[in-house]
């Protein structure tokens, strides 16, 4: 029988606001069996940005990189993001390594080919080195991926935090149960956006194609759930949208995804 | 038969030389056997400092570190320079993952006492974590060491990267032979500061004492030479210093350190 994994992402606008971080890494450390936690930090990263005069130019939520910016992701996702999340863990009795894509080269990506726009140094994951996750792993080390990656020639490249966590998933699949939880600032995929409580607690290939056609599902939940099928279609057994309240065992507040 | 280990030490004022760096990289990943590297940054992190309007204090070539300057610290060391090192080891085959004492619970400190003066959050080294560098070694990853520690609770602190290295040639030397290098901006250590063909091949402990009462080693080399006794005196085999050419086979302008 696989062992299980569970992959947990975690976003920016939550790991920014301290006592939502500490909450979230206190559960993320009790959480039992093997685990890996995958980070943003959009939100430092802007105000860093700010800071040294570097305008931030997004596209459809996406950051443009351009060489300075990339500078600015590295040293807020990959240093005082990741390593203050490590320390934090570590207290917890949790031991963390906080890696970035070339760590390990664990996570191997190209450039986004050029279409409408060039999105600078940014990076479509093209490998995931599963048998670096898995000798963590298996000596009971919980990675911590900040979201970049490189290109095993020496370039580092911003990429996608949901992503990233959908494909260390994917990438683990053959040697794990992989278990994949999307936490962000709501309870799951709501069914008005005004109402918390309105969550809709399963979600199939069927009633997906019927909330885009009602149009309940759109805007920045439509890449989130495209991860989640990509997912869930190359053999990750669960995958689940909530807040970080989801870690606990009894939580039922949550969107659950599946095929059928 | 212990296996050989190379922990080799490159100063802030080389790497933030992008040709430099490129070539030390280059001979690094080379390098025959198991390595360690451990690199400051200093030069990069007073810039970004400067940049961000926060002025760098220092004390004896020591930086006082505020809770400001801590980020600061933790993004160039632990983000950018640890980040970019360890993709361009990658490109050259060199399979490394870049921490800091948290990460693995690699390296613990405790804050350094308050004497005639408070460094504010600088660390000294109380315990390397020697299964985890085996772990990684004999797994034929190289860790690549930022000059961060943390307390293991929860608190990250600035600490001297020789020292660093030093400790974790220390923390090795009952599982393996460790080699210790400080690479440096001279050749070695000159007996004419102003003359680099004037490098003293060999110091041992007699002729140190008289070095020093000649005021031949002084400033920036004190501390240094005292953490090449620490790690002899602690079973570290080899110790030298020079330059990056130093990790050339048959380089022989170094000075080699020895206890008799």
């Amino acid at each position: 029988m696989k062992r299980i994994v569970s992959i947990i992402k975690v976003g920016g606008n939550l790991i920014s606001n301290e006592e939502i971080l500490n909450k979230f890494l206190s559960d993320f450390a009790q959480l039992e069996g093997l685990k890996v936690l995958v980070h943003g930090g959009g939100k430092l990263a802007t105000e860093l940005a700010t800071k040294l005069g570097i305008e931030t130019k997004m596209i459809d939520g996406r950051r443009i990189t351009d060489a300075e910016t990339l500078d600015v992701i590295t040293m807020v996702y990959g240093g005082l993001v990741n390593k203050t999340i490590v320390a934090k863990l570590q207290a917890h009795n949790c031991n963390a390594v906080g890696i970035s894509g070339a760590d390990l080269n664990s996570i191997q990506s190209v450039k986004r080919p050029l279409k409408e726009y060039d999105f600078g140094f940014v990076g479509d994951v093209v490998k995931v080195n599963s048998s670096m996750f898995s000798l963590l792993l298996n000596n009971n080390i919980s990675p911590v991926c900040c979201a970049i990656t490189h290109d095993n020639n020496g370039q580092l490249f911003n990429t996608n935090a949901d992503t990233i966590a959908s494909e260390i998933a994917v990438g683990l699949s053959n040697d794990f149960e992989t278990h994949l939880y999307y936490c962000f600032e709501k309870n799951g995929v709501l069914k008005d956006i005004n109402d918390e409580n309105s969550v809709i607690k399963k979600i199939n290939s069927a009633s997906y194609q019927k909330l885009l056609e009602d149009k309940i599902i759109a805007d920045g939940m439509l890449p989130k759930l495209h991860n989640c099928f990509n997912a869930l279609n190359k053999k990750v057994s669960q995958v689940h949208i909530g807040s970080i309240n989801m870690l606990h065992k009894n939580n039922t507040l949550k969107t659950t995804i599946t095929l059928k």
